[in-house]
């Protein structure tokens, strides 16, 4: 599989690319803690599909490497996506993020509306966080730096608010467990520090782009519930699903539910039916 | 000199305590790029006027090394200070900031209002930045990261924003890239990325906590003049002195103005006479 030098900064961006050139492509961005392997259901029923899938891993995550970089800004993962896409010649496509991943391609779609023509937010929003939204991270770095990835794990799936629905059934967390534990501590610190620079006017430039938004959210992420229904006063146009007992890791509990409204949403961007 | 571990973390923090163990404390924080070289003068001065003087170094600064956090929150380095001051054993005191370390004392002493009677921001605001305002960082970290921090001293002397008053005199430029280039990459690029997370309320909490402001901005440093005046519409209370031809480096450029302005502060603090 293969890996995109970004020179100056060391880095090794690992993608993979499934699927005929010619196929309309879409972009997969996983969330933090996540990596392609996350996408596994779906990268298999959307290549049945007749779609070209890119998935790749942000820095610090699975097989991409931090480089020279420590710490990084939103813009700087959007700056990579940008290289990828690029690189790989895409010149209109529709992406696909989850939590962070959607953040990403909200800003890279706000400043490159030309080449997207959908966006898909799962558990996921362009608008910043509320400082209380991010508190929960000074524990999990903590975690993370003193005890490592592993303990980290652990640690989430015992904390009832962002895992209940996860940590219900043992495929679920052990999936989890084996996807999430592959990130660096340094990717995981970063990542996190990094929500706090999500630009002011994400939200509003991504509204002028003219880019057709979805937002998936699982009923029981409150704070994507809450940012998710500020971003659709903001930007009336998106459309909102609310997927009902699911929490933050939506696409591993409930991938039928994700995937019918996400070929629901592809088919009237692209004009493809749900075959 | 000695070197406080905060062992989880594998931080050697390096600082200074100088003058009596029974004189009234004063915390000097540097700015992103700076260390304890920066208040050479400050810090002989103050000594002469019978304080202690405690002055460190923030994390990837000089002597104090990045620890297992490869990034950081503000609240990261505010835990930091509080190490610090518990393991002196401080009580109460006087915290003098420049740019970020007023910023780190904004947040410490909004945390605890029993241990900080003072608060002096030097080109600092308490209040959280604009994205435009750090824009620059994109840029400047860059360089740091493919060219190295003395490229980025160099280009930092040439950037007409924020150095025009420094870059007027070589013992000033020269000073300060004997300074800034004792910072590592890792920690340049942390603190800046840390810019993002001040907390939203820090502001509001400092004029609860009844802590005595005193703000020094240079008249050309545009950033902070626009912070500092926002700064002193929510905090009518404290006080704010504007110095005429100077920049961001205000302590480089004019330490005889600044000396004398907190100095007058200190008196009102605690009572001790300009002598």
């Amino acid at each position: 599989m293969p890996y995109l030098q970004i020179a100056p900064h060391s880095i090794n961006l690992y993608y993979e690319d499934h699927g005929h050139l010619d196929s309309y492509p879409l972009i997969l961005i996983h969330p933090i803690g996540g990596n392609v392997l996350i996408w596994e259901y779906e990268i298999s029923l959307l290549l049945k599909n007749g779609f070209r899938i890119i998935a790749y891993e942000i820095r610090g995550h699975h097989r991409t490497n931090m480089g020279k970089s420590n710490a990084y800004a939103m813009q700087d993962l959007a700056d990579d996506l940008g290289a990828l896409l690029t690189h790989l010649d895409i010149r209109r496509c529709t992406i696909i993020g989850h939590s962070i991943g959607g953040i990403i391609g909200s800003i890279y779609a706000a400043q490159n509306p030309e080449k997207v023509d959908g966006l898909v937010l799962i558990n996921s929003s362009p608008k910043k966080f509320q400082d209380f939204d991010l508190e929960k991270h000074f524990k999990t770095r903590a975690i993370a730096i003193t005890r490592g990835i592993e303990a980290l794990a652990e640690h989430k799936l015992k904390s009832f608010d962002e895992f209940k629905d996860l940590a219900k059934e043992k495929r679920y967390s052990d999936f989890f467990k084996n996807v999430f534990t592959k990130t660096s501590v340094g990717g995981f610190v970063a990542a996190t520090v990094a929500l706090y620079s999500i630009p002011e006017d994400a939200a509003r430039k991504l509204r002028m782009s003219g880019c057709r938004v979805l937002a998936i959210v699982g009923s029981d992420d409150s704070a994507f519930i809450r940012l998710s229904k500020e971003t659709k006063e903001m930007m009336p146009e998106m459309e909102l699903k609310v997927i009902e007992g699911s929490d933050h890791w939506v696409i591993i509990e409930k991938p039928k539910e994700m995937y019918d409204i996400l070929m629901g949403f592809l088919g009237k961007i692209i004009g493809v039916s749900k075959s």
